[in-house]
Order: structure tokens, then sequence, then C-alpha cells
């Protein structure tokens, strides 16, 4: 089997993490910031020392091309560079670098591939500072209009995506967007951003979809009234009642589907004074699954809860959802076979958090290559994956590519 | 027995809502602002217009006199005239304005009288635009010095204490201060701010003191992981432990004494997003019995927490408490033969709020007297009382003025 470098590997990880590096580690390099085209530039430096072509699009993805022997569609590989505020040094840009050290293996190794080969960088995947996230691959899908999505202010702030865009300098031709007549594979290596790999002490997640899922927020309205002057027994305590209901739903919900993951991650409580009986309480449930009909279940479950609690009005309101996606079984044999061959560990499963990959799925046979995430910590500066783990992500990648490239 | 007139009260109510007033109904009159300025002056107006001599003391508290026939101690009643921000027309205000309508019966009715009487207006009982609530009646009753109090500034704003009190024009004489060498007895009427009285038809709260309290922060940490892509056997999700611990609270408290009251209104959670499990929620804990006892046993409770709550980590913090404070027998004794005279219904109650009389109750023989909320809501702008029930309160309170005079 071929195999990636690992210094070379880990000396990208390296060098791309000070883009935007953060005092005691871990970076912020918001899409299309200044650090953001730091990276961009490093990335174009990098690609072009290789004797790759350098191409962008209209929004500013990024494709690095190597030729191949024969005038076929390319394969591509990749993922984003932009990271979370406080995040780390792995989620996105291994992607894109562990897809660069395989094109410079393919290239100094002198690998004969039939097809030309694309590295890819997508603008603006967290959403971090442009909602929403996964923007561009969502606007080459068609999932929303370019022209609405330029208007979208930062977060925080007053400069519109479309003026990040043109300050950037990486506006190309919509003629270069991801499309199904020049292409005609995309891998994306990622971390797993879970704990599941690392504590089934597996190399490599075969990551064959990305998990439906469906939010709701959950509201309780009881009565305000003196924390010191109201009987227990008249009190209708907003708070109290959401407590009730969240345990209620681990109950429930814990015991569907050993699969099924269900987070109440955020919650409002008014008037949130410590002398005052809460009147109403909000949180939000993300429950997410691969299979509809589990979804399904959690949809009954949450239409099941009593109308009151506690003497407090439940009410609910159901927002985005999205279905399962799975990837293509053809290159996922080809992961599969190249993790078997490195004799690498591994198991299929499926993405919880949304990638790129999704949206690219619907336009070309897809597939996702997981490494392990130490204590499955991601989005925080301490995300971290070993030397290790980073090159044999590549080397699942190189292989499955070059066997891809004999296949399609 | 003795009345006030009711028609001259509820003018008193109407009249005094003007200042401040919200659309809608309520107030905002926060402790020396504009309204609560133009309060003060009908106050005074009103006084004087009566015969009273009006004076102030160094920190803004008013006192209005009527001479006795003898050389004897005055006795005093009054409350506070500012509000929260929207709050209503009851809370404080009531019993300035009853304490106003007994002086007004006494002087128009020619009740002969051997001692003085002053009706007293607190400066800044409510806090809510100079911390802490009761400021002044803690100042005179040394709970904390004048001039550190000077210094605290508005709550979301600039101005200090003592810039507000120096504009206000109603500095006066530090020898003015509420003393007991001039004074022998302080009744301060209030709305009860709960829903006892209303429930349980009563007519008069005979209030025999303030409640003990004491306040906890109760803490859970635990881990961040992201929503879709942790299982939920490896969480550590810390409002799902602050969940149980409020319900193992309320299993726990709710038992211990029918009395006792205990609110979690105030809830922090972090990072806060909906697609993060949560690692850190602190809530408030907030508990008032009469008995010490009960108490030291909510303290046990607190102290008997588990460290550990699905795997999340708990402690607490103890922050400020108070003992129950018990008014005067004799004055008690005063006001239950004024409701019992009138034939009003009534019952001895604690208060579970504080008042200015739970500071002056350690200078002076003290009472209360409570009269019903509706609802039992206070602290907002629906708060109401009937022009009955108002009437009610200050006939008892005129009743048992009279009684004191004789006796004391």
């Amino acid at each position: 089997m071929l195999t990636t470098d690992k210094n070379r590997m880990d000396e990208k990880i390296k060098a791309f993490s000070k883009f935007g590096a953060l005092e005691g580690g871990g970076i912020t390099r918001l899409s299309l910031s200044e650090p953001a085209l730091q990276a961009r530039a490093e990335f174009k430096r990098r690609a072009e020392d290789l004797g790759m072509t350098v191409e962008s699009d209209d929004i500013g993805n990024i494709y690095a091309t190597y030729a191949g022997a024969e005038d076929l569609p390319r394969i591509v590989m990749g993922s984003h560079l932009d990271s979370v505020r406080s995040g780390g040094n792995y989620d996105g840009i291994y992607g894109v670098l562990s897809s660069l050290e395989v094109a410079e293996t393919v290239i100094r190794d002198g690998i004969k591939l039939r097809h030309p080969i694309t590295v890819m960088v997508w603008t603006n995947e967290e959403g971090a500072r442009f909602e929403p996230a996964m923007m561009s691959s969502g606007i080459v899908m068609k999932k929303w209009t370019k022209e609405s999505m330029l208007k979208v202010k930062e977060t925080g702030g007053t400069v519109t995506f479309g003026e990040a865009l043109e300050a950037s300098g990486w506006i190309g031709d919509e003629s270069n967007r991801l499309n199904d007549k020049d292409y005609c594979a995309y891998f994306e290596p990622h971390i797993e951003q879970g704990p599941v790999l690392e504590n089934e002490k597996l190399d490599i997640g075969v990551v064959q979809g990305v998990v439906g899922m469906i939010n709701y927020d959950i509201i309780l309205e009881g009565v305000s009234s003196h924390a010191g002057t109201t009987p227990q027994q008249y009190r209708k305590d907003a708070l109290r009642a959401a407590a009730k209901v969240i345990l209620d739903l681990w109950d429930k919900l814990g015991s569907l589907d050993k699969d099924l993951v269900f987070t109440t991650g955020e919650i409002t409580c008014r008037p949130n004074v410590h002398t005052v009986v809460p009147n109403y309480v909000k949180f939000s449930l993300d429950s997410r699954h691969k299979d509809p009909d589990v979804i399904k279940r959690v949809v009954d479950i949450v239409k099941s809860l009593p109308s009151e609690v506690y003497g407090c009005k439940l009410s609910y309101e159901e927002h985005w959802g999205r279905s399962t996606i799975n990837f293509n079984e053809q290159l996922l044999g080809f992961v599969e076979n190249a993790a078997k061959g490195l004799g690498y560990s591994f198991k299929r499963m499926y993405s919880g958090a949304g990638h790129d990959a999704q949206y690219v799925s619907e336009l070309l046979p897809s597939a996702m290559i997981f490494i392990p995430t130490k204590d499955g910590l991601s989005h925080t500066v301490v995300e971290y994956s070993s030397p290790e783990e980073t090159q044999r992500g590549a080397n699942v990648l190189l292989n499955a590519l070059v066997e891809a490239d004999k296949s399609l």
C-alpha cells in the first residue's frame, strides 16, 4: 500500500496553526478574515510549488488541480480552512492539508493517475462569521441563492459576506464551481469531533452518511411571583417545569435507540432574578439519528408532551431539520479497502455534525474519512489528533484515491 | 371603632399613581428619580396642608409630624414611595398613603392624641436604582455606612446615590434621623405581595415578623461537546444535572415544612448554544422560613447534595442570609385588637419579603399590617388591592395607633 509522509503531514498542520494562532493554543480564523487570507495564500503558494494550477470560483472556493494522464473528469478532495472563534488546529484544515499531502505524495513519488486530482478549499463552512454554516457548498448546490448570501452581515459587525469576498481578492469565475461534468468524485477527510473512535480504539471512521436531525424550542409558561411571599403550593414555576421536561426527555429519548443523540443546549429563563419565581423558560432540543423512523419517534414524543407541567403551559416550536444523507457505496468501498489494506482498525459510522460533503453528495459520488479526536473535543482550542492519526487518514485517502482513479 | 375615609384613601392612591405612570398601568418610580421627586413634593404639600411639620434627615428620609397633647415621643408610621422598574401602585406607597390618611383622619376628625404622630417616607427601599434594598433604614440602623452608600452607582448608569441625593434637595439634618429618644413605636402597613390572604379570604395580616433566609448558588460543571457527535453515554451535561438537582431540591425541601418557601429563580448556562452540550450551569436557591431550625435543615440538605451528578461536579456557594425578625408583641396586640374590633377577619403571619420595618425593629417596637394583594402579584404593573382593602388596612392602623397612644 502507498503511504504519505508523516513528518510532512505534521509540518503542514503546524505551519497552518500559525494563521490566527491564539496565545496558549488554538486559533480564531473566521472566514475571509486576515488570518484566513494568510492561510489561503500559503495554500496557494504550496500548491503552485507542487506544480498545481490554482483557480477559484465566484464565491472564493479554491481548486488546486494537478493534471492526470487521460482526459477524464477530476477527482476532488478537501474541506475548509475557516474556524469558529477560539477553535482548534484540525476541524476543517485537516481535510485540506491531508488532501494536499496526498497530492504532494502523488506528485513527488510520481504516482501515475489517469484522472486529474483537485484539492479544494470551501469558503465559510463554519458560519461563525457569516451565517449559515456550509454557506458556499449550499450556494453551489442551490440550497440558497448567492444574492441573498452576499448580503449577509457578519455576526456582531457590519461587513457583508459580499464585501468580505470582494476585499479578499479570491473572486474567480462562476464556471469554475464544482460541477458534475468536470468532476467525478469527492472525498472529505475530517476529524471525528466525537469520542467514538477514541473510545473504541479505532484508527479510521468510514463515514457512510450524515445523520438527519430535527430541532425544537420547548416553552414553559408559568406565573412570576415573589420568592418570599408565595407558598410553594401556589407556584407556577416555569424553571421547575422545564427541569421536569428535560429529565423526562432524557428518559423517553434515551430509551429510543442507542445511536440517537439529543441535546438541550440552550436555555432562557425570565425574569431570571433570584428573588422571583420564573414565569417563562424556553430550551432547545436538537435530536439526530440516521434512521428517519427514529426521528419520527422523536417527533411523536415531543408531540405527546403534556400541555401542562406543574401548572405551567407547555408549547413547542419546530425549527429546521434535515434528512439523513447517505454517501456513495462505491467510494465507501474504496475507503474501506484502503483502511483494510493498510492494516488499520476501522468502522462504518455516521457523522452527527454537518459537513460540506452532505451537500456535495447531491452532485457527485462522495465519501468522508474520520480520524480520532482526543477526548472527542472540537470547536475548542484543545482540539487534537496525533501525527500518527493525521497520517493514517492521509494514507487511507491516498489509497482510496488510487483505487477510485483505477475504477472510475 | 374609628374609621378612615374610603374615598379619600382611594383618591390618594389614584393621585400618586400619576407619578411615574406607565402607558397601560403601573409605574416606574425609581428612588430619587424625577417622578419620585414629584411624589415627594406632593406628599409634602398634602402633609403641610394638614398642618404637619415636614422635615428630612441627612439621607432624605421624610418625617411629617403632627403635635400631640403631651410632651411624649412620637409614634411613627410609614413606608416608601419608590418602586421597581415596571412596578405597581401599591408596594410601598400604600404604607405611606394609608399612614397619611390616618393622620388626616386624626386631624380632620379632631381625635385627641397624647403622642405626636409622624408619617414617614424611607428613601430607596427597593434598591432598584441603587443597591442594596432598604438602603436608608440600613444606614440608620448601621447595617452599612452612609459613606459607602453615597458612592453606590445607579444600576446601568453613572449617577451615584450621593449625587442623586444632593440633586434632590431633600438633604436635611442627621439629628432628624429616626431614633429611640424622639420616637416610641413604628407601624408599617403594606400589601402582602403574596396570595395567602386572598386565598384564605382574610382581610388583614397581622405581621409578626420577617422570615429568615439563606441564599445559595449551586454550580454543575460538566464537559462541552458536540450535539451531533457525542453519544449520550459519554456526555457530562451540566443542564441535565442541574435539572436533576432542581427537582431533587423540590422533593427534599418541599417535604421539610409547609411554611418553607424556596426558589430557583436565576439560571446561567454555558456556552448556551443549541448544538453544544452545556459544560457549566449555575442556579440560585433562595430559602425562607421563620424557624431557624428549618433553615438549618435547608443548610443540611444543601450540604448533603452529592458531589457528582450525571458525571458533573457539583459545588455551591453560600451567599447572604438573614435571621428571622420578630416584631413587638404589644404592638401586634394593638393591631389584632383593632382588626377584631372592626370585625375584620385576620391572621398572624410572617412576611417572606424584606421591609424597612425589619431594621427599625432593632431600634423601636415595631409591627406591620398586611392587606390582600390580587392574585398575590407585586413588582408588576398589575399589582392591585381594592379600595375596600386599602381602607381596611388604614382603619386597622388608625385604631392600633389610638390604642398605642393610650398605652405607651
